[in-house]
């Protein structure tokens, strides 16, 4: 078996070979670079440049090494017959528990402010009234593997959750809305909103000055999948009223975030590096061996990308 | 039935009246005021003063609105025959947990660093290498109700939880350690250690240099308890030696934390004005009124003081 191999980030292209090694140790793996058109049975990829998969017949299939395939399906070199595979965990979705469970908490509890007051004229110890959980509803876009995991976690600490999602769902304790027609229902009752959307033609900018605005006054804003969700000219008006009271985003248009971006100097922004979930090597190596036997056997496999979707 | 109320925090005197009016709604409750020596069934009180429980033989139980009694115990003022009953959740479980694991998550996935990173020079995007998880044991001080919920958020997000107490207990998933004997095994592998103790002769500065630095080197520190627990002046040295990487603490030898605290003024301590867990009054009452209803048919309650181990 020919296989290629492929990423976008060359500090860890030799610990990805490794770990592919001992996955898949009877495959041949080679290291794709320009001019290479020799033929492969698989392709493993990272933000892939368009020459590496055109022209390629012989492909039975190509792994993303991740949940967003967005900027694989931009390049449009990949036959919608040849199957295009998301590793949609590989170890992500605890991290994406805990990445959203640590923001949620943050503002919940106020530790924000909290920390703020520490290091204010030399410490202030004053504490401050909580909210009320009874009103505190969040509200989780998207509903796939990570999401659903988020949904998870919230409710171990009693939050009520609900959820939205392009097609109905049914999730144990989540309140479940679909499509836009239930779009705005949902967003009335999120005090907190979680977005962990693919990011496709239909979602691109859904955070923008309309939706946001259907939120309940004061609501918060965690963003943890794709800067192209969130039209971020529109959010510092709406911090600047009072209509959003603050926001965690680890994604942004453009990454990493420009130097001078308004984002930077805003306290009410908490800004991560795109860290809130990080591929585990040995586990999406694992789970790529396991697809490529389950393919080789003529089964289905989990995290086929539907092209009409999208994702 | 006549109740005896005293609390030490007067801003909330008439909330808590009308909440326990509304839980015991056929009870006579009174504000106990300096000179006030007339009989009563119940006490409920926080923070009492020695005058309103001395000279009282036909009292049945004293109710503490917490679960700490320390104070109430110094007092040496409440008869070791006379029941005394902590309110020992009150809605404080989920709040404990809800704070010890923002906490480590806060460590664990590195916010910490990256909220410094984007304070500084106009904003820094560094990803930073992540902590392996195996190596990230999490040890709990203290097994009650308070201590078990914590092992349980935090065995959510699939860390390894062992837990040490005064006698042996056996949780779910946790690897648990008793006794003075085997505490020095038990820090050895906790990456974090969290303090969920009561206060005791025994357990009073069981956070000190000696046993801190039992545990593995940089690890961190986080004591929801009492301040009594940790040897404050023992801290800063351990943090310098780089043997403690940080603490979050929301207890203090002295409360408020007096202004010219060195702690003030450490950015690795995240200081909070004892805020880990509040008492929801109006589930504090609820309990009370059970606990009182199970004590006039003579059944056992959930709370009461074991004076020789004095929680």
């Amino acid at each position: 078996m020919r296989i290629l191999f492929q990423t976008a980030d060359p500090a860890n292209q030799d610990a990805w070979l490794r770990d592919l090694r001992t996955a898949l140790p009877h495959a041949g793996i080679r290291v794709w670079q320009s001019g290479d058109t020799a033929a492969a049975d698989y392709a493993i990829v990272w933000k892939p440049p368009a020459e590496m998969l055109q022209g390629r017949p012989e492909l039975k299939a190509v792994f993303n090494l991740g949940a967003g395939v967005d900027a694989i399906l931009k390049l449009n070199v990949v036959p919608d017959t040849l199957p295009l595979i998301r590793i949609d965990d590989g170890g992500m979705a605890v991290q994406v528990a805990e990445f959203a469970t640590h923001a949620v908490l943050r503002y919940y509890r106020r530790l924000d402010q909290y920390e703020r007051q520490a290091r204010s004229n030399g410490g202030e110890w004053k504490p401050l009234p909580p909210f009320e959980r009874s009103g505190f509803g969040i509200g989780v876009l998207g509903l796939g593997v990570l999401g659903q995991r988020i949904c998870e976690s919230l409710q171990h600490f009693g939050f009520e959750v609900s959820g939205w999602s392009r097609s109905p769902k049914t999730l144990p304790g989540v309140k479940a809305y679909a499509g836009s027609a239930q779009l705005n229902e949902f967003l009335r009752n999120a005090r907190v909103l979680i977005c962990m959307l693919p990011l496709t033609p239909d979602t691109a900018g859904i955070l923008n000055r309309d939706t946001l605005s259907q939120l309940p006054r004061g609501a918060y804003l965690i963003n943890l999948a794709r800067g192209g969700h969130l039209v971020e000219a529109d959010l510092p008006p709406l911090l600047e009223s009072g209509q959003i009271a603050g926001a965690t985003l680890d994604v942004f248009q453009e990454e990493p975030l420009p130097p001078h971006h308004p984002f930077w100097k805003d306290p009410r922004i908490a800004i991560t590096p795109h860290i809130s979930a990080l591929t585990v090597r040995s586990e999406a190596a694992r789970q790529i061996a396991e697809k490529i036997a389950a393919l080789q056997r003529g089964e289905a496999v989990v995290g086929l990308v539907d092209r009409n979707k999208g994702y």
